[in-house]
């Protein structure tokens, strides 16, 4: 492609509207750009949001997708990192202003600039950007990762967003052998905290609302299962954990959970919930305690993260759909019907 | 002292009355025990939160005061710390557990037992412990500590709680060269933030709600100074901060705290609200920001604390005053009308 072309794709023509076939705009492939074939396309709960405009400001009609798995069908003449039949993956941001303190630091995703999104965000061309449910896409190859060998691309696609956003902050806050771990939530986030924290050699406690998926969650790799709608979890489970990790996108009640937390531990918040919570600091002072959220991660430790997942057999547990089943797909993820990511089949687009 | 006596004392006879003097029992010196000839102590806000019983469970009659500088006049056989003459001081514990995890890292502070206050707790005993507004103690050599030569007993005093307060957060979230640090609030525990931040090496900005004290604050070391009462202050200072330590003990707006912090920044809260405070998690989301508490500190970091405060030369800035202006005291510190720290000459009780 030397110059601009339509691709397939789902889009949603307005805020709340179903989303329908259509064709958006892809830019030639410059210089440093890599040509994608899309294979897969997971859907993210952010992905509703925004083609809900729950968070307001949204570029219509809207692609959504920041899960993308597929395999370079072109290269522009300057591209050194990807050549044409690799697998590749393109997460939550396509560009970045590449120079701020963060950009250098390979922390992309807080690029003081705002880095470009996959979807819902204007290009550096002032064009809007299209998302993954699509055929085809155009990426700057420093915004394109490797997808390992062994790592199938139906399973690797939702490791972009979900994988990510729970591989780094269990990086962060350093979960390994030794550490107990819970992540709050067990869906599409929640299902693959559980999988790496495990592989990280971390002891892992699943607390979710019931016990419906005690064994998935068991089967996942977690140690421990418990719900949070019985109080007596929380008298239980007091004081046991380095780090909670929280998926959970509604309010919950902050005290509770911060009980949870040993002296030195961190809570860290990777859903986003809309209201506010409430908080008393007298939760985080008896014990040195930590509040903390974190934002998917960078390019850099993007690919540590799918090399970390292909070393260890990880990839995301998924239903596969077909493109016209995507608005039926978002009525199910609103009602927690999913064991654990849709992901969109792109030769049905 | 070989059986228990009763010594001098300023004391709350019941919840919100005015303190008087009185006299209250001291222990007999045990094996391992220090009787303390105390010299000054420090008043802190805690102390009249509690003697008003704002924190409930109150034990009257209440002998406030922990923060107590004084010479020790006797030891106990076993003592091998401390001897006659010493110049010594008494924080906000006299005791704990000792066998817990944290108590085995010299966090006794957040001892799992909970540990022995200073005053206003139960002694492993059962008896009520009595605080420093008194002429003598009898503690523990463990939990006495060291004050340097060279560093006065009546500015030393206040380091028991208010320099400890500030000195462990500050160096826990590495305070130092390259660092940008704000202080919110410049009160008793402010100013001793502003000290030893500055002679950490971090450069200082004081968050106070007008200018009024900001020649002080400069005075003390801080670089910058801004009113919190400016909305202006809040967009010229975004993103700004390593880490903020806030000393205030009311609600503040936390998300516009946040802002002001660097991706990777924490918010440090050593004042206790009593109400809770309301928080959106996109706050600490977009930046991997930390909000954190922090509780005094342990025995051997305090004795750091005093050991770094006498080798920088830093003490509190204090107003010394007789015992039987107590009441009027606290009328003060709830006015903010102390600059920085009210310490009563144990001579005059």
């Amino acid at each position: 492609m030397t110059t601009s072309t339509s691709v397939p794709a789902y889009a949603a023509p307005a805020a709340k509207a179903p989303l329908e076939r259509t064709t958006v705009p892809r830019r030639p492939v410059g210089e440093f750009d890599v040509l994608i074939d899309i294979k897969y396309a997971g859907i993210c709960h952010s992905d509703i949001h925004q083609a809900t405009d729950g968070w307001g400001e949204g570029i219509f009609p809207m692609v959504p997708g920041h899960e993308i798995a597929g395999v370079v069908s072109a290269v522009g003449p300057g591209v050194t990192k990807h050549a044409v039949g690799d697998h590749v993956g393109v997460g939550c941001f396509v560009d970045s202003c590449r120079a701020c303190e963060y950009c250098e630091q390979g922390l992309e995703q807080y690029c003081t600039q705002g880095n470009v999104g996959t979807y819902n965000a204007l290009d550096k061309d002032g064009e809007p950007t299209y998302g993954g449910y699509s055929t085809q896409i155009v990426v700057d190859e420093n915004y394109t990762l490797r997808i390992p060998d062994g790592l199938a691309l139906d399973i690797a696609a939702p490791l972009l967003c979900a994988g990510i956003t729970l591989y780094s902050p269990l990086r962060h806050w350093q979960a390994g052998p030794g550490k107990k771990v819970a992540i709050v939530g067990l869906g599409g986030l929640g299902h693959m905290g559980v999988k790496i924290a495990h592989a990280l050699g971390a002891e892992v406690t699943v607390l979710s609302q019931s016990l419906r998926k005690k064994d998935d969650g068991l089967r996942l790799g977690a140690d421990d299962y418990h719900a949070t709608s019985d109080p007596a979890t929380f008298e239980a489970l007091a004081g046991r954990f380095d780090l909670i990790v929280s998926t959970v996108s509604a309010p919950l009640d902050l005290d509770a959970y911060l009980r949870l937390l040993k002296t030195d531990g961190a809570f860290v918040n990777v859903g986003a919930p809309e209201e506010p919570n409430a908080l008393s600091m007298f939760s985080l002072i008896g014990g040195r305690k930590t509040l903390a959220g974190s934002m998917i991660g960078g390019i850099a430790e993007t690919q540590e993260m799918l090399d970390f997942c292909a070393a260890h057999g990880l990839g995301a547990e998924i239903e596969l759909i077909r493109a016209d089943q995507i608005n039926e797909a978002y009525e199910r993820v609103l009602a927690s019907d999913v064991r654990y990511r849709f992901v969109i089949d792109a030769a049905t687009i």
